[in-house]
C-alpha cells in the first residue's frame, strides 16, 4: 500500500458514489406502525383539511359570542340548550345563536351558527334545558378551524426521515394506513483469516477471537441495514473467491473482514479486482485509524465492496464514515446526528489523514468529551467509549475547551 | 374526576411499582449479533484475559530492548532473525534475546526473551536472516500485555446496559455468543370509541380518525417493547369486558386508548376496577396535558392497565413518563436520556401540576429550545416538535435563558 496513492475519506465516498445511479435503493409500502425507525422514501402530503370541520377544544356550549354580551357572575346570560353533538353521530341538525346553544364535548363538531364553545365550568344548567352562562365569549374562542392542525396539500413529512413514533401518529391522522419507505441494503460479512475463531471458541496458540463480524453486523442492523449473510471462510483464493461470487448475487454491500496484515490485503485487494467488474476503486484510505481500507464496485450485480481494517474500533469508524453515510445520502437523510462537546485536553492529528479519536461524554455546566487513549487494536476501550469526533485532515489537532462534534456509538 | 384525588406522576409511578415484583421482566439468551439494542439483563464478567498473550501492535522484529543498546541510524545494531511468528499457527517454540530476533505481525505473540517489538519501518533486512535496527527500544514497546485489554474477572458491561454495536464486538472478543437480555414486556392496545376509524377510512360526520393506538404501538416498538395486539372495540360494557379479560391473558401492559371525554373515562375506570384484581390505582394525574389518565393492576395475571387520555402529545407523554420509565427503572437502565438546551423564552407551568412543554431545538453557539405553543388536542405539532421537557410540580415556570432536559421523541 503506497502512502502517496491514498485516498481521503471523502474521496474514497465520492469515487463509490459515482456508482450509486447503479444501487440507488427501492422503496416499499410499510404497514404504518411498522414504519418508526424506518426512512421515508418520498414526501408525503396530506390531501384532507385536519380537522376537517371547526373543533372543539374543550367540553362546553357552543355559542354565538353575540348573545352573551358583557356576562358576568353577577349577571349572566340565560340560554336554551337545543341539543347536544355526540362523538360518532351526525350533527348538522343542530344549531346554536338567537339565544340558543348545543352542548359540545371536546373534539365535537361546532355546529353552524356558534363561533365560541365557552367551557362547562363557567356554565349552569337550570330545569331541562336553560344555561346560565357567566362570562363572554370571543370569535374563535376554543375553536380549532377546519385546517388549522393540517392543511390539505401542506407536506406533513419529506424524504429522508426517520419516522418517530409521533410522525405515525401524525400520519394516521392524516389517513395513511402505510407509507413508501427505504429498502434496506443487503449486506454480506465475510471473514477470512485462518488465525479466527467463533466468540465460543477459547483460542488457541496464534488464534484470536472474530470481533469484526460480529461489530459490523450489529452495527448494520441497528442503521437498519438488513444483515444477509455471516460467513467466515478459509484463507485460500478459492475459497474466499467462491464466497464473493455467492454473496455478489444477494448483497448490495459485501465487507471483507479479516486480519490486518499486509499479506491478507493485499489478497483482499486482488480478490475484489478479480470479482468486481469496476475492479479496486480505493485502496488505501488517509484516516487514522483506518488506513488499511480497501472499496471496490460489480457494475453487473450492483455491489459494494469494503475491506476493512482489522482493528474492531477503526473498522466500525471506517464502516460508518464510508457506507453509513452513503446509505445516508442515498436515502436523503442530511441530519447530521452529532452531539457537541468541549474537548477536554489537546489532541494532536495526524498530519495528512482525517483522524478519528475516541471520546466518553460527561455533564457538567458543559457537555465534556473526555479523550479515550488506547493501545492500537484495543477493544474494550470502544465499549467505554461513548462515541469518537473527526478531525479533518487539514486540521493540526483541536484544542483543550474547542467544540467538537461527536458521533455516538449505536 | 376529583382534582383533589388525583397523584403526581410520580406517586403514580410508585404505585405501580409496588406490584412490580409481580411483573419483573423474564430474561432469555440473545444470539450476539442480534442483542443490539437489547436491555442486558445482568451483569457480565471475562473469564479470560484479552489478550491472552502479550501481543504486539505493530508489524516488526520482537527483540530484547537490550540488546539494542543505543542502536541509531548512524550505527545501526545487527540482530539475527530466528524465525517469523504465523498469526494461527503455534510461536511457542520460537525465543528472541542474546542477538536473536522474530517477525512478528500485528496482533502477533510476543515470543519469549523479547520485551519490545520494532516497527519495520526502523529495520532493514540482509541476506537470509540478517537485520539491521537503527533504534533502541524501550521495554515494553508496542506491546499489549495480557490482561491488559481486558482483565480476566473484570466486569465488561452492567445489566440495564443498551447494547450497542461496539458491546457486541468486545463481548464477542470476551468469548460470548449469546448474552442474557430482559424479554420484553407485552403491550396490548385497546381502542374504544365509536367515533373513531381507522387510517385508511375517510371519517363520516361527527368521526375521527384513530391516531394513538398508531402512535402507542410505534413508541413500544421502537422502545424494544413487543406489541402483541391492537384491537379496535365497540364503545358498550360487555364488547369491552370480553377484549380486557381475553388481553389479561397474554399481556404485560393493557393499554386503553379512546376518547377522552367524561363518560368514555368513567366507563375505563369502571372496567379496570371490573377487570383488575387490585383495582384502580390512580384515577387523574397532576400533570398538564394528560389529566385524565388511569392506572391499575390485576396481580393473578401480572397485568399493568392504563388508561390514557385521548390527545395524542399528552397520551405519549404520559406513556412515556409512566410506563416507559417503569420499563426502564425494572431493567436497571438508570442513564437519562435527555439533551440540554437553552430556553428561549419564559414558559409558565400549571400550578401544582407536572407541566409538559414541546420544543424543537436549534444549534447555535447554544443548543437552543424554543417552545411550541398550539391549541390543544392538535396533532401536528407533535411531528414538528424534537420532543419536550417537564416543569415540575412545585416550580412556576422556566425563564428565558434557563437551562432544560428535552426528552427526545423516539
Amino acid at each position: 500500500m503506497n502512502l502517496l496513492n491514498v485516498d481521503t475519506i471523502h474521496e474514497t465516498r465520492t469515487k463509490m458514489e459515482k456508482y450509486c445511479p447503479f444501487i440507488s435503493p427501492e422503496t416499499e409500502q410499510a404497514d404504518l406502525i411498522h414504519a418508526a425507525g424506518r426512512i421515508l422514501a418520498s414526501d408525503l402530503s396530506s390531501v384532507e383539511n385536519i380537522p376537517p370541520y371547526r373543533r372543539s377544544t374543550v367540553d362546553g356550549y357552543a355559542v354565538s359570542s353575540m348573545d352573551l354580551g358583557a356576562a358576568s357572575e353577577m349577571l349572566p346570560t340565560f340560554l336554551t340548550i337545543t341539543g347536544e353533538v355526540m362523538l360518532g353521530s351526525d350533527s348538522s341538525g343542530l344549531k346554536a345563536g338567537s339565544g340558543c346553544c348545543v352542548y359540545t364535548p371536546t373534539g365535537g363538531e361546532v355546529v353552524t351558527g356558534a363561533d365560541a364553545v365557552v367551557m362547562t365550568e363557567y356554565c349552569e344548567t337550570f330545569g331541562e334545558n336553560m344555561l346560565a352562562v357567566s362570562r363572554p365569549a370571543s370569535p374563535g374562542e376554543n375553536i380549532v378551524q377546519p385546517g388549522e392542525d393540517i392543511r390539505s396539500g401542506e407536506i406533513l413529512l419529506r424524504k429522508g426521515r426517520l419516522l418517530t413514533a409521533q410522525d405515525i401518529g401524525t400520519l394516521a391522522a392524516a389517513g395513511f394506513s402505510s407509507v413508501p419507505v427505504f429498502v434496506p441494503w443487503k449486506v454480506s460479512i465475510i471473514s477470512t483469516g485462518d488465525e479466527l475463531v467463533p466468540p465460543d471458541t477459547v483460542p488457541g496458540p496464534g488464534q484470536i477471537r472474530d470481533v469484526n463480524t460480529y461489530a459490523i453486523a450489529a452495527r448494520s442492523i441497528r442503521e437498519g441495514l438488513c444483515v444477509v449473510r455471516t460467513a467466515a471462510v478459509k484463507d485460500d483464493w478459492e475459497s474466499l473467491l467462491r464466497a464473493l461470487e455467492s454473496a455478489k448475487a444477494d448483497s448490495d454491500i459485501i465487507v471483507l473482514s479479516g486480519g490486518s496484515s499486509k499479506g491478507k490485503k493485499d489478497m483482499s485487494s486482488e480478490l475484489i479486482e478479480k470479482v468486481a467488474d469496476c475492479g479496486v476503486l480505493t485502496h488505501g484510505i488517509a484516516a487514522k485509524p483506518g488506513k488499511p481500507t480497501i472499496t471496490g464496485f460489480d457494475k453487473e450485480s450492483r455491489t459494494m465492496f469494503i475491506g476493512l481494517p482489522g482493528h474492531p474500533a477503526a473498522a466500525l469508524m471506517v464502516f460508518e464514515q464510508i457506507l453509513i453515510r452513503i446509505w445516508r445520502g442515498q436515502t436523503g437523510q442530511s441530519e447530521e446526528r452529532t452531539v457537541r462537546a468541549k474537548i477536554t485536553v489537546n489532541v494532536q492529528s495526524a498530519p495528512g489523514r482525517r483522524t478519528f479519536q475516541l471520546v466518553t461524554l460527561q455533564e457538567t455546566d458543559d457537555t465534556l468529551a473526555i479523550p479515550l487513549f488506547a493501545k492500537s487494536g484495543m477493544i474494550s476501550p470502544m465499549t467505554r467509549a461513548d462515541g469518537y469526533f473527526e478531525m479533518s485532515e487539514n486540521q493540526e489537532g483541536v484544542r483543550a475547551g474547542d467544540l467538537v462534534h461527536v458521533h455516538l456509538w449505536k
